[in-house]
């Protein structure tokens, strides 16, 4: 048996961009600006969420800096909601989990909502190498530091 | 004024996939795994998450057939974790995630990690259109249905 360790978890972009976005409204909130729903009834109306938990979500997305406030009416004063560019540089991850939702979390395929692309096609998105434009695949990264820990002595 | 409408929910797959994994604790448990961590107390020392929490997240990822578990001992019985197809296809959205921490959600600039793709090159990866090549963008894509709702009647 081993002996307990006291955990050193890994300082990880994905942890850090987690603890921003790694919340079911604070994602759909920026879907909604994405779509072009700046005002705080209508991304109530197409989230679902709950007043309170929405508005709570939007002060922290301002603070963290993914959205902006703009007044769009002064008496009285009302404020829609705008991406920064970290907000709008979510794009690619949202598509990307819109992508494997409609592969493997959808129970209604009949309810997918296709996208399309410019050129015409249906979307499929693929992630590549912008230096190389070859696929990106677990089988073909590697790290500039120890990623595999397991074989680190027990104590 | 307008008038409060009931909320409608958009059907959609960002949000059915936010069910499976938008919490933290589930896709640092899938980025372990793809690291080549099987084994419980290694998942517990690399994300620091309490051990129940990792166990209910682990179980639930087992349930919606994200991970499957496998024995690697007899006596006494022990098991190993490893992703199903569906959780290894989340390889895209992981990448996409730690891209944009790595741009947007780091104050530690001086720990990223740097991957590397097979190419040589730093990785820089894109999301581009599997059928024409071309960048993926907010400009670029539209949907086969509404998906801007604002101008709805209020009632």
């Amino acid at each position: 048996m081993r002996t307990p360790r006291v955990p050193d978890p890994r300082v990880c972009s994905i942890d850090a961009a987690l603890k921003i976005i790694g919340e079911k409204w604070s994602l759909l909130i920026i879907r909604e600006i994405t779509f072009g729903q700046h005002r705080f009834d209508d991304i109530v109306f197409n989230t679902g969420g709950s007043r309170d938990i929405l508005a709570a979500r939007l002060r922290s997305l301002q603070e963290t800096g993914l959205v902006r406030r703009e007044p769009y009416e002064a008496k009285p004063e009302r404020f829609e909601y705008h991406l920064t560019e970290a907000g709008e540089q979510l794009f690619t991850v949202m598509q990307s989990i819109r992508d494997w939702g409609d592969r493997y979390a959808r129970t209604d395929p009949e309810n997918i909502v296709s996208f399309y692309h410019d050129c015409g096609a249906r979307l499929r998105p693929e992630l590549i190498c912008q230096d190389c434009g070859g696929p990106i695949d677990a089988s073909n990264l590697h790290g500039d530091r120890e990623v595999h820990r397991s074989d680190l002595p027990a104590s």
